[in-house]
Formats: structure tokens, C-alpha cells, sequence
């Protein structure tokens, strides 16, 4: 059996840099503090997990239909032209997997949002708006 | 029933920018165009889908596997320290998996590989090498 979530520890810098919107079956959905482009994560609630093939064969599925519906719903909210899914992880290790909604003309657009200039915050209405438009998709 | 995967038509841009390496279930296996970094692409063998949840739960799944399955052959195949894994679409919107071998002090690290700089081809031993040794690991 896998150990109880409940044991779950995020990494600093990810609570640092994103907020909970909810828990789903094995991630934390989490909101990106940066207002640039509607950005999410989700972060699988398993300690020690850095690669894909870290996680069970049961995770993996869990993840792929969590990403599917949370990528599903941040197109639906946004009207977003491409939806960009990413794992990187070359700073931050513990395994977290960005979505975001992409069009064009936004500030990276057509390249990666990673590394791109400086992270601009949300202001407080635009932020519940849209955290209120993206759950209801879900 | 799905139509049967003879009726695939990759897209130009990545047929001109990646070779094959192998068909697995769902996925052409590909290698990238670009000795920077190892860097294959999964390609579902579906027309017409651009993002994950246009594809069916069961190849969500199949493409997870297929995923996992590539990743970890590419970290034994490289002894690299993160695999980077990515689906952008930005500039062509057939749906494409990136995966690749990352390492401090690589040509972009630590940021994303994509819109980095200029290709540089590979030369044709380096290339049957690690093609040779990503194989075996798979």
C-alpha cells in the first residue's frame, strides 16, 4: 500500500511560488503566482517522486486523467487558443507538472513560459475571477 | 472503434525536424534533429488531435505507459540527471510529447530546451551510438 497523503511534504519553493485551489484524487492543484499567463500545477501528493517513472502505474493513470481534466477546464475558462503541459523539474525536483493556457500574442507566446522574465502578481480580483471560472469548468 | 493507425499523417514540420526510431503501441518513437541534448518525441499515431484530452482514456493511458516507458530508457541510455518532458504544440499543432536529457551545465540548463539557440545536427557516429543505447534500454 502506499503511504496516506496525510504524509505528504511540498516542497518550499512550490508553496512558495503557487497556492492550493483544491486537492483532487492524487494532486494538489496549486494556482502559479503569476498573472501573465493562467497557469497551474499539479503536484501528485506522493513523497520522493522526482520522474514519471517513479510514480506506480496506478499513479501515472491517476495524474494523466487529472492533467486531461484539469487541462480540459483551464481551456474551457480562458477560451486559451493551446494548452501547454510541462514537466521540467531542473530546479525544483520534487515532481510537479505545469498546465497553461496559451495564445497568441501573450508575453512568451510562441515560446516555453519557463524562465521568461520576471513573475507578475495577480491583483486580488482578477485572481478570485478566474480561480472562480476555473472550478466551475471542473 | 478507432481508424487503423495506416491512416496517419505525421505533420511536415516534424517529419522534417525529428526520424523515427521505432513505432510502440500507441506512439511513433522519434528522435529530435538536435545533437544539444538527447531529445526524442513521442508522436500518438491519431489524426487530429492537438491536446491530451482530445485523445481517448484509453490511449491517455497507453500514451502515459509509452511515456514512462521512454523517459526511463532515455535516463539509463544518458545517466542524465532530469528528464525534461513537454507538450507545447505552439507551432504545430499535431499533438507531440517532447523528452529529453537534461544535465547541469547543458546548453540551456536550467531552462526549457525549446526556442534555445540553433540546432546543431548530429554527426552520424554520436547518432548510431546513443540511438544503439536508447534502444537497448528500452
Amino acid at each position: 500500500m502506499v503511504p496516506p497523503m496525510s504524509d505528504f511534504a511540498l516542497d518550499p519553493r512550490l508553496d512558495r511560488d503557487s497556492t492550493l485551489l483544491m486537492k483532487l484524487g492524487l494532486c494538489q492543484l496549486r494556482l502559479m503566482q503569476d498573472s501573465r499567463w493562467p497557469w497551474v500545477l499539479l503536484v501528485p501528493q506522493r513523497n520522493g517522486i522526482s520522474e514519471l517513472f517513479d510514480m506506480t502505474p496506478l499513479d501515472q493513470t491517476m495524474l494523466t486523467f487529472e492533467t486531461a481534466l484539469a487541462a480540459k477546464a483551464l481551456k474551457q475558462a480562458t477560451g486559451c487558443e493551446k494548452i501547454n503541459v510541462g514537466a521540467l523539474g531542473n530546479q525544483v525536483r520534487q515532481f510537479h507538472l505545469h498546465i497553461i493556457a496559451r495564445s497568441t500574442g501573450d508575453a512568451a507566446w510562441p515560446g516555453p513560459v519557463w524562465g521568461h522574465g520576471e513573475a507578475t502578481p495577480w491583483d486580488g480580483d482578477a485572481r478570485a475571477q478566474f480561480t472562480k471560472r476555473l472550478l466551475e469548468a471542473l
